[in-house]
């Protein structure tokens, strides 16, 4: 089994690396790549992440799988501009970080074609972006969630999972609101408190003496914070609903917390620590058996 | 210069690394591990990170460097049970993560004493702890804070500076309030946020799933989740004043994202992110060109 012709547009990070990761596996043999600047088209063809660069949506119409890597709230333009061109036994996935949004944007766009819309996400990332930050080994022992509709086609799933299990990954299939919940708690969440916690200390009139003397600890705690920005928004924006909830309520954790720090309760202060603690390292000891 | 004997009080990762690096650069004959645990002086013998075993705060006498490596809020006591045998000519100096605390509890403790205490916090660490996480290069291209006061003798001082140059790292002195609050911020807040995170996820009936699809993002932002409870009550609490403001800061800082997000503001979230963004990359870069 093979593509024969995979359509890249957004060739980036998630984009690049699944072009790159099929190429490894011998199972893709055109890629082209799309995308709004040139420049980053051309360091993908460059570096052979992609063979061609695609001259408009109409070359749609010449592709067996389309992969949108995308911010999520481009979703609509671009699949708007394809939807026209692409081919009625084509197969459209994505890699959007939420799924609501990428599926409302894809049934409105598609039509009946949206029944060969795959919602997907692969849980790997890093903060660097664009085409030259691309790797044919990042969904290694990653996950990769679907989120198939009642009206997904049971033939375009199969394809979609066989493509990134080629690709190194391991496919989970759930809901699209529990995605997004789910992921809103253990990524955007973190993502915004990382954010906020670097602009908060940035805008502050000490910043230089703060950054100067902040500790690993602080890299490591605010590495997504050198995410890209347009991407967070779009996701954020997408996600708001959950999003704007979870942030609620892990401010009233936070004021819990703040109350038993003015107050001195170490007590609790000790067993909640210990509380996050324990469960933390359960998961990663977890991880480290099974390998993943 | 060579330090005879060292007394280390606490032989965990700081202390532990310490004697390391001493003996590393050659410049310390002796060192004697105190603590409440045998199990883990018992470790620290056998790793060859102390030469003996103490038997008792009286054996201080023999020391002509005191370092305390225990959680801040066991200064106290500590120096307590140690000041009646502390020799004449002896520097005692500490590690802790705070450093009003510390100061307070040796001006109690030490009467004239106080003089050569040197109070100091080297910005190195990690999350695991004991004997066993010691490292001889812990310190290497780090900083160490010292924050003597108006007492303190300047030959201990010297002392104290030299000895942690010999341990690789870079010394900085600065005043005792300034240390807390630009620690409160850049090291103890965001501690106080990956615990109440890790925490806040734990408890929640999806728990389980929330952790499963956690990415490679969520386990760096929690890291120093992971970090020894008892340590992290201490430093709150005697932190207490600075920590609960900046958390109150922080909550604000947040109920604003928190609006952006949820009015939809997309112009605003994507200013705000790329000004944390670039703030990071900034200091990244510049450590990067500097080497530390």
């Amino acid at each position: 089994m093979k593509i024969e012709h995979l359509l890249v547009v957004g060739v980036g990070l998630i984009g690049g690396s699944l072009a790159l990761a099929l190429r490894r596996a011998g199972v893709v043999n055109r890629v082209s790549g799309l995308g709004r600047s040139r420049e980053n088209l051309e360091r993908a063809l460059a570096l052979g992440v992609i063979d061609d660069i695609a001259s408009g949506s109409a070359c749609a119409r010449d592709a067996d799988v389309v992969f949108l890597g995308v911010p999520v709230g481009a979703m609509e333009t671009v699949l708007a501009s394809l939807a026209p061109h692409i081919a009625e036994r084509a197969v459209v996935t994505d890699g959007g970080s939420t799924k609501r949004g990428p599926i409302s944007a894809a049934r409105a766009a598609l039509g009946p074609g949206f029944a060969r819309f795959v919602p997907g996400h692969p849980i790997a990332g890093s903060e660097k972006s664009g085409a030259e930050a691309a790797r044919a080994d990042l969904f290694d022992n990653h996950r990769v969630l679907l989120t198939p509709q009642a009206e997904t086609a049971a033939d375009a799933v199969d394809l979609v999972i066989w493509m990134w299990r080629q690709a190194g990954a391991s496919v989970t299939t759930m809901g699209a609101a529990d995605h997004d919940r789910v992921l809103g708690l253990t990524s955007h969440l973190p993502h915004l408190l990382a954010f906020t916690l670097v602009d908060f200390i940035a805008r502050r009139a000490d910043a230089e003496s703060c950054f100067d003397l902040a500790a690993g600890g602080f890299f490591d705690f605010t590495r997504i914070a050198s995410s890209d920005p347009v991407m967070w928004r779009d996701i954020s924006i997408d996600n708001a609903d959950t999003l704007s909830a979870a942030v609620g309520e892990f401010i009233g954790a936070l004021e819990q917390v703040r109350a038993m720090v003015g107050e001195g309760r170490g007590a609790e202060l000790e067993s909640l620590f210990r509380h996050a603690r324990d469960a933390r390292d359960r998961v990663v000891d977890q991880r480290r058996r099974t390998g993943s």
